[in-house]
């Protein structure tokens, strides 16, 4: 190195820390020193949210992004899901998720895509805001759970923005919140006192809060979780069953004259039963992983798939290399699909096996009802499968049980038909 | 301390000292350096090699131990299979399995428990004893195949010892070695050249040379692996199915009059697919995992259940601790216990139905041949999962699949019995 290249460096040195001293006099903090930068509350555009924090929000406005699946399951593209699976047309028959039943898209067209969903209409109520927006911690702020029964429409109109940073934030600590008050109540109902959560329970209650299966309480339309016998399809069907005269029946198919169930997004309660739920991983260790950018380490709040982000998601814990772990996850979700779509035909056949059972004449009716309650159930163990997020990944041998139990239960239901009818099967 | 202990302790490390060199001197000499200690070629007493390998060989005998396993499941305590599966007297029927189908004990107990098994008579074969002790060295090194097809008794007089270390180990250099001579042809065959495997592969090869699908060639007796298109239940299914005529019916199921098959133990093709054994861990690595005495490090011996050494066997890669690595191992066994026996109990009932189908006056000829094919391939699908020694734990996801799939074929095989004998059925 010659000695002019040796000053050259020398000054550059000298050059660095002079700006930044300047760059701190006029308060260009660096990142670690700006939590106190004051979001007001109720802050609700993330955009406002981002000029604070770029990064994070930088990888937020990613979820705008339009893409299929790298496996071919889920993916953010808002598809049809009867497109693999047309045994939805039958079995959610006479109700709204045999019309619209879209792949959801990112957390950014969380009230973009209810709008334009048909399953919303004119009779819709507020219930359906819960999950869609952070305004959510006005609208029961003003009325407690009275906002679940006003219409919709009303709330929608209000709701200028998606799920956004609020939603799982304090905008003055930036803690780790929920503001669901459904979530809430049933961690309560469950002993969990979210005061005395870990940062590493919250990294997964802010994902639980709405990635889990719900009901609205007839009349009042609350929004209620059915944790109180426990997380798995059994013990939430158990919830159900136990519940008099049927008041959680979502509807009554119009073939079997089946009371029906339907099942929403089970992804935390299936995970929590799961190898990662079990070891403690959270949601955000695998949806949201900590990223680098110039030195930097931020956490992604691109949530999405981590089949995107592998490297990042999985290889903290599994050194095995993406592709590798991207065989195992993609041999999961195949033999997965395969067992959900037999269920699920064997569902719809089940439906119009009773149907024509139905019109028998001196059809037997206590078997008619056992053929009804068996299909019910093969519904709820094939649909709190199907409406979950990660095609078996999140808890395999649970979601590969359940199907299996769904499938003997539709075939149970189809021979409870054949003998209600009085056909002597062999 | 007082001058007087200080003197003690000093002249206990001199004692230590010279006694350890008396004890070179006598020839008492340090695990490390008997590795030449001459086993001659041919000795398959593992009493003789106890004498240079004195903790390998303490831990081969406790394979002597009869216990059930932690789980329930398994174990090496040679009970009935059909204690807790009666379907297993209605699927084998007909052939031995339906008379004598225990839990295997271990290794030190494979020639008496055969020599006591109901399975075997006066016209068995040769081929029976491959697998039972090293002595299959000698009679292929004889015979050739020729020793498959001479009478079994006639080699199990000769047979002075179960399995024991020379049925893994080259005497001289104590290099891993496998002797089964159907094993080496069917890697052959698979393009799979052993001279090259490395030591943690021969740590799997060693068990896979029995612990693998096989069966007899009609005639020859010759063992052979159906591994030719591949290690999964359909594509060793496809295997016995593209060859001519049945050659491969293990026997005719007396009520049904299916071609049935046997699967027997395809341990090595279901772990090699599934998690662990995608990772590159070996079976020893898990089943005779490291130990140390008095400071000594050495291999167990003591092939078990891991369940059974938990720590030792588990925790150099997984964290958790022994009760959430067996609680999680419990729920996966329990659950595949539950796929499996459903799946049974519906390959019997679709028996049942095509016998009476069978029975019936004008019967559908092409129907019930359909049926027979059905209820074939269901027995298959549930047998290679049964047969298998893990209860799910080696793939769950490949298992949980094969039996959801058992029992979709075996209620297809009941529909076509219906149809066959001309019931519509729903």
């Amino acid at each position: 190195m010659s000695n002019m290249q040796k000053t050259l460096i020398a000054l550059l040195g000298v050059a660095v820390i002079f700006f930044s001293f300047v760059a701190v006099r006029v308060g260009v903090k660096p990142a670690a020193t700006v939590k106190a930068s004051p979001i007001p509350a109720g802050e609700y555009d993330a955009a406002v949210w981002g000029k604070v924090y770029p990064l994070q929000y930088e990888s937020y406005r990613r979820m705008a992004e339009v893409a299929p699946s790298p496996t071919g399951y889920g993916g953010s593209v808002n598809v049809q899901k009867s497109d693999m699976q047309p045994e939805i047309f039958t079995n959610f028959k006479g109700m709204p998720f045999s019309k619209d039943y879209t792949e959801d898209r990112g957390h950014v067209y969380a009230v973009e895509d209810l709008l334009h969903s048909k399953r919303i209409g004119p009779a819709s109520k507020g219930a359906c805001i819960t999950c869609k927006t952070p305004y959510v911690e006005q609208f029961y702020k003003e009325a407690g759970w009275g906002y679940a029964n006003k219409p919709l429409g009303e709330l929608l109109e209000r709701s200028k923005h998606p799920v956004t940073c609020a939603q799982c934030h304090d905008s003055e600590t930036m803690n780790l919140r929920v503001i669901n008050p459904a979530f809430i109540e049933a961690q309560e109902r469950r002993g969990i006192d979210l005061s005395k959560a870990t940062r590493e329970e919250m990294r997964t209650y802010v994902c639980a809060q709405c990635h889990s299966e719900y009901y609205f309480e007839p009349g009042s339309m609350r929004v209620v979780f059915p944790w109180d016998k426990g997380f798995k399809p059994e013990e939430m069907y158990t919830y159900y069953a136990e519940k008099p005269n049927n008041f959680l029946q979502d509807w009554e198919h119009p073939d079997s004259k089946a009371p029906m169930l339907k099942a929403q997004h089970p992804d935390y309660e299936t995970f929590a039963n799961g190898t990662h739920g079990k070891a403690g991983v959270s949601c955000a260790d695998c949806h949201m992983p900590y990223m680098r950018k110039d030195g930097q380490k931020y956490t992604s709040h691109f949530i999405t798939s981590p089949l995107k982000t592998l490297d990042a998601s999985c290889s903290p814990c599994h050194s095995q290399g993406t592709e590798w772990l991207s065989e195992r996850v993609k041999t999961i979700q195949d033999q997965t699909f395969l067992l959900q779509h037999t269920a699920g035909l064997n569902v719809a056949k089940a439906h119009e096996a009773i149907r024509k059972a139905g019109d028998t004449p001196n059809v037997n009716q206590a078997e008619l009802a056992k053929a009804r309650e068996l299909v019910r159930k093969a519904q709820w163990m094939w649909d709190i499968v199907s409406a979950e997020n990660s095609m078996g990944f999140h808890n395999t041998d649970q979601t590969m049980t359940t199907l299996g139990q769904a499938n003997e239960l539709a075939h149970q239901a189809i021979e409870s038909a054949n003998l209600a009818a009085g056909i002597n099967v062999l």
